[in-house]
């Protein structure tokens, strides 16, 4: 097997698992960026058009990232919810998005490469690839973010640069 | 060099060219029903918190998506310009769009696997690899989408839902 891992390694890839993870965790770096930009009470009450306030899109995204990525681990399949315990407090929230960025870490590594074109049927629900599954987290947080920024502008904020997915 | 293809084709892959082809145009699909989904004038003119009207993002996406992948496929440079012909009509647009997607598709095949982690500097500006421009191009786009989101629903609007990557 060993061999076989080797040489698996050294064929051209589009895109290697290492890479994904650092992708999304630049994302994720991004929109913890975002986060800090709202000031604490439109975080949680601003909105346009009838959308839901920021903080709620944020409770969406650590809700499918964390225990998405662990259920693609473990295969144990859990009900999804949006109910996240932070109190109201963005300090919370941060905490548990830098919590989030562990469990994916530490979780990402159990993915093997040739698992990504696996079906699964995350929360019991959603029918996917491993792959097709992680880019829709990877999407929708980019999406509900871009959302994020016209909160901010409209708010008389300017947002982080698009581009910047350094942590600060 | 047929049986080494052959050998590639057979390893496991994160992602194959093809499917993140498909992935792109499935999202270029959705941005381009959110183009439809703007009346006319608002295209052109709506915006929020001072940021560009939904017709100056799609200007970018459309400057970005046919010219870079040409630039990518070619190694010829370019210039940069988000000036398109479209006289301020969205029909124009959508035509614009659609012969992007052909354009795209056209070029996709000439970016073997193993050309994805090449450097280029695209528009004789942009260092990063041919996969992370492709990233880039098609994150920038769901990021631009989402605001137009904002902007619909803003308008009274219901905008297409987010995961429906497939043409009318």
């Amino acid at each position: 097997m060993s061999t076989a891992t080797t040489s698996k390694e050294k064929v051209a890839q589009v895109i290697l698992p290492s890479e994904l993870l650092a992708h999304w965790q630049g994302h994720r770096t991004l929109t913890r960026k975002v986060i800090e930009a709202f000031p604490d009470k439109d975080f949680f009450e601003f909105s346009i058009g009838g959308m839901r306030p920021f903080s709620k899109m944020v409770d969406e995204l650590l809700s499918i990232a964390g225990p998405g990525i662990q259920e693609i681990v473990t295969g144990k399949a859990v009900a999804f919810t949006e109910e996240v315990a932070h109190g109201n407090s963005k300090t919370k929230v941060l905490e548990l998005w830098d919590k989030t960025t562990e469990d994916i870490n530490a979780n990402w590594s159990k993915i093997g490469v040739e698992k990504f074109h696996d079906t699964i049927k995350l929360f019991g629900e959603y029918e996917g690839t491993i792959l097709s599954s992680i880019q829709y987290f990877i999407d929708n947080e980019i999406h509900h973010r871009g959302q994020g920024y016209v909160y901010l502008r409209s708010l008389g904020i300017e947002p982080p640069m698009f581009y910047d997915r350094t942590e600060a």
